[in-house]
Order: structure tokens, then sequence, then C-alpha cells
């Protein structure tokens, strides 16, 4: 059986101010083509397709569009979760009556998961669909204490293998941040205080386990699989190959793994020279059209290299003075400060004001307010 | 054939910064055990069914819930067009995955506006789907010039007419201000400057008009109906018989409506009176559970008479001291104030500070900023 597995859409997303939704609708319609032509038995979207709860009318429609075409237009099912950035109600509209179209949509968590039913000529596979959930969220669902994202998934996880039958080969599709994973700067952590982290060995028995989350594509454990973004979300991730991936599921539940990758309409980029070098450069460049962060290593004044800069490339994002960057204390405190998360502020403020560190229940009841702001954060984004 | 009309269901809207959630959540269990009991042809819901664009996660899963439950479980389709409190492109999302399940949505105006053919024992009828839509938006999609929302939709029932098969009866579900209608205060007016409304005359040839925004029920020329809105959503309608309308297309297109009223959790009430008095006549009061807006006749001081009358009707909203609110030239000056709409408000204003009047061109101008903020609240809201 064959999957095309893709996630972190992020649909509707601002880069540096920019919305992205053009290369998002020019890449999708690369990957409808590309289920035309694969035709799998099912694509996967593991998480975050909206990059925020309320997302902007244009981004729903654009994802109206992608499913109805493949739904519809090229008859492949769907199965689809919500990510950590994704609203589990409003994805949710409309599942009962899309499911027999063959749009399977699991946007809040239940006590028993949705679980999808595919055959091929070596008999049936189930799939089992798991959207993000915080473990307050798995609690109530599931009515048991579960403390932490790893206790809340494997109480998930060990509910599907009691029902699942033996010889049955079983997929889950999940949105997790997996132990050794390489993470990226445009993931949104799924714990404060924690890191939300699971161990791949949760995912024991499962023959394969198609995950969104990071933004790099990766596998673990041979079958513990991220199919990484739509697009590059962040600068940490100028280096990446993005793709979508062909899983090739086996009669004996071995798996296969291949990137497809697709073309964006514009590339994000790294340059780095002095200015004058840079738009120089930009005159033979095919792709001045990129989305452009420039670290320039002028070293005098500069008046306005911005406009300059976007002279020579159209879409440019952002320019970085690397002596400002680099030289000195200052900047390095700058660094330092960008790379802390809120409760590593909140405790450096509070050594500097209190001349004492906190104590396990301070610790304790920042941890919980940060968690609480985060969430609302979440709803209301 | 039978259709079950209603419109106006506001769902997730705040009356007195109190979520009505559970007031519609129950009304609409009684609307759904009422299309099981009469088994109409379609349910027809013409308009603003969500209070803002982006209505709250549980009057998603509300309406999510409701449409389920009719299509699916009782098996009768559903016409469902956005009004001018609805998100035209959030309400279209799985539009085309939903229609073969029986649930047509009409959120965006296209040129050839949707078209759903049921038939009985006499024949064939069309419903066509006409979703409110600004002026500009129709003149977009028809590509012609159209400055009021008479022309608009003048120009969309013609393209309607155009078409459609001599013989065949024909229904139009839409969202309108038919001159001659009985407003309420809680409808948000469709045009700011112009009332936006249009004459019972443009409906001209079709057999039954099924439309949503006048909150009270009510038919004019026979033949177009507003079913009116699921609750009470304003003091002024505290006098409406709210119900929804179950409408009989006879075999030669004539129209029969009888009005089917629901029940709702808790009624919306003015009581006047002293407080004392009030207070003493909750005891014996049945509905103490209502909402109650209460008058005070007392003249003199009275110490939180909120929090007093709370304690006898629990859901009580607000009170108001008629001796302030009627006396004097200060209480009138409020109340002119108040009923005047922001286009007078600035007129006035302009008075005050230029010493004369606006002329054609300000007006013209002021007309265009007023509406274009009020798009972008919608939008926003």
């Amino acid at each position: 059986m064959r999957f095309l597995h893709t996630a972190d859409w992020h649909l509707g997303r601002l880069f540096h101010a920019r919305s992205l939704i053009e290369d998002q609708a020019y890449i999708l319609d690369q990957f409808v083509e590309l289920v035309r032509t694969e035709r799998p038995d099912a694509v996967l979207i593991a998480g975050d397709v909206y990059d925020r709860a309320v997302p902007p009318p244009e981004a729903v429609a654009l994802l109206d569009d992608v499913l109805a075409r493949i739904i519809l237009d090229v008859g492949v099912p769907v199965v689809l979760i919500a990510g950590n950035h994704d609203s589990a109600q409003r994805l949710e509209f409309g599942a009962r009556l899309m499911q027999s179209q063959g749009l399977h949509v699991a946007g809040c968590t239940s006590a028993t998961p949705a679980c999808v039913s595919l055959h091929d000529a070596h008999g049936e596979v189930r799939l089992y669909a798991l959207p993000y959930a915080e473990p307050a969220v798995v609690r109530d669902a599931l009515g048991a204490e579960l403390p932490t994202h790893e206790a809340a998934l494997c109480a998930q996880l060990d509910a599907i293998r009691a029902s699942h039958p033996a010889g049955v080969r079983s997929v889950v599709v999940g949105h997790a941040f997996v132990v050794g994973g390489a993470v990226s700067e445009s993931e949104r952590p799924l714990s404060v205080g924690g890191s939300g982290a699971v161990a791949a060995q949760a995912f024991q028995g499962f023959d394969l386990v198609a995950l969104g989350h990071l933004h790099r594509p990766q596998t673990l454990d041979g079958r513990v699989h991220y199919a990484g973004s739509l697009l590059k979300y962040s600068l940490s991730e100028c280096g990446h190959d993005k793709s979508v991936s062909m899983i090739e599921l086996g009669a004996d539940g071995s798996v296969q793994i291949t990137p497809m990758p697709l073309r964006p309409l514009r590339d994000l980029r790294i340059v780095e020279g002095a200015l004058a070098e840079l738009i120089a450069a930009a005159a033979d460049d095919a792709r001045r059209d990129d989305y452009v962060y420039a670290r320039l290593t002028d070293t005098g004044a500069l008046l306005d290299p911005m406009a300059k800069l976007r002279q020579a490339y159209p879409n440019a994002l952002a320019v970085e003075r690397t002596v400002l960057a680099r030289g000195g204390v200052a900047g390095d405190a700058a660094r330092r400060l960008r790379e802390q998360s809120t409760g590593e502020l909140f405790a450096s403020f509070f050594r500097e004001v209190a001349d004492a560190e906190l104590d396990d229940g301070q610790r304790g009841a920042l941890e919980q307010v940060l968690a609480g702001m985060a969430a609302a954060q979440r709803e209301s984004a």
C-alpha cells in the first residue's frame, strides 16, 4: 500500500510580515498533480495544516480547494489531523458529512481515536488518526491522570493496541515531538518548561508512524517519519531539502520511504557580503525573486540598505549588519537573550529583582501560568 | 413539496455579555426533532447562521452537530446560505465535499448561483441559493456596475430568470431587507447611508422567496417570507412569536405557510415595577430563569439593584431606572443620540465644528469610509 505523506502546511503563515499564500497555492498545485500521477492509496496530512487557530479566509479557501481536487477530482482519500497550530473544533467542521466522500478529519481527541480501514492485495491496513492534544485534553477524554505529553500519547496508543487485531498492518498519523528529532526555529514548542518530547519507543508495534511537527524531513527508527513542512518557514530551514514523502508499506509491514521534492515559487536564502557586491551579483541571479535575507558585511554607515537591496532582490525580507550582530559584548548579550525561553527570561528577571533563585513551588506556578497563556494564545491566535 | 424554513440562528451571539450557546443548542435539539417528525423535502437556512465572521469554536461545533444530525441521521437535505453576519469564504469550507451528502452551502457569490433540483409527484422544483453580498462583490462576480443592493439583487435574479426553464417551480433562498418589512434592533443594517432595501417586486416570477435578515417572522406579497430569528436577540423582540416555518409549495406554485413555534430554554422579558415588588412577584413566577430586563420605577436611591434582582431572577440581564431614562431633557437627548446612525452623528459633529452641512461629495466620501469600516469590522469580528 502506498501513502503520500505531508505535514506542516501552515496555510496563512506570515513571514517577515509577508503573506505566503501565493507560494503555498503554487506548491500545492504541484502536490495535487503529484497525487494525480502517483495515485497513492491515501494522502496523509499530519497536522499544522493552518498556521493558527483562526486562519485568514484565503487560507480556508485554499485548503477547501486543494482537498476537493484531491478527493473529488483525483479520487484519492485523505486523512487529516489537527496539529498544535490548528483549532481542533474549527478543523473538525463537517467531518461527519465529508467522511463518506473520503475526507477523514480528526480534530478533537476522543477515547476511541478515528480509524480508517483500507485494503490492498495483501489484506487490511488500519490507519489511526491521532490529532495533537495537550495532556489535559487527553486526560479529560480518557479519564486518567496523564501529566506529560509522553504519558498522554502512550495512553492513547495503548488504547489502540488493545483493540487492534493481530496480523493487520497498522499506521499511526500523529503530531508529536519525538526525542532525537532535529528541530527548526519555526516550530512552536509543545510544552513550556518541559520539552513535550516523546520517545520513539512509544510507537512500538506500529508498522508506520507518519508524523508532523518537526519541519525537517527525517526518519527515526526506520519507520517513525516526519515528512517535514511544505515550505521553508524560518531562516534555520534554508539548508533543508523540503519534500513530501511517498511511503510504500509492504505485505509484511516493511516500510520504504522516498522523498518527492516539490519546486517552490520562491526559495528562501541567506546572502552575505557587502551591499554593493550583493546588488551587483543580483544582475546575473536567475532567482532574484527568491526570499532573500541579507547579511551585510559593510563596516561603514549605510543609508536605507533595505530599499537598495529591494531594487535588486524585490522579495528581500530583511537585512542584518554582521558588524553589529557579531561585534562585542552588546551583540553577544542580545543574542543570548534571544535564545532564552520566556521561563528563563523570567527567572533571570526574578534573580535581578529578588536577589534569589525561584524555588520549586514558584517555578511550578510560573510554568502553569505560562502554559495557560500559551494555550489561550493558541486559541485566540 | 414541503420546506422547513428558518434563518438568523446567530450562533455564538453574546447578549448583555452572556453567551447564548446553551439556549441555541436547546432550541436546535427541538428543531432537529421537528425535522425528524415532519420530514420536509428540504431544510432552508437563509443566512446569519453565525453571529460573526469568526464564530467561537463552540458555535462551529454546534452547527456541525446539527447539520450532521439533520442530513445523516434524519436524511433531509439542507440549503444553507451566508448572511451579512457570516464570512462567505469560511462558511463555504467543504461545500463541494458535502454537496453529494445533501448539504448545499452557498457562501461566496458567483456569476451562476448554486441551484438545487428537487422532485415531487408534480415534477421539478429548482431552489436558487443567493448568499448575501455587498453590491461591490456582486459587481465583481457579474462584471457590471451595480451601485445599490437592489440593483445587485435584480442583476442576480435576472441571470437566474434567463436560464430557468418555463413551467418549472422556482424557489429563491436569500438574505435581504425587503421594503415594508418590520425591523428589530438586533439586525445589523446592510448599508450605511442608504437602507440597503429592495422592493418585493424584484422577486417577481419566483413561486417562493425564503428570506433571512429580518428577525420577526413575516410575509410580504404572499410568498416573500421571513422565517425570523431562532431566538429573541434584542429587547425590541420581546413581543415576537418566534417560530420556524413549514411551507407547502403546491403543484401550481401556490404557497401555504404554517408557523411552527419552538420552546426556548429561557424566554426574554421586560418586567416593570418597583424593585421590591418585582422581587416579591418572582417567588410565584414559574419562569424565574427567563432572561429578564427590569425597568425599575423606584424614585429614591437603590443600592446595587442588579445584585438584588439576580437573587430573584438568576438570569436578569440589566436594570433601567425609568425615572432616569424618561426624566427631562438630558434623558431625551441621550435617547435621540442612541437612535442616530454613525453617519447622522458625524453629520451633526461636522455641523457643529464647520458650521456647514456636508455637501454631496463629502457625504459620498463619508459613506464610502463607513462602508469600508463596516466591511473590515465584519471580517475581523
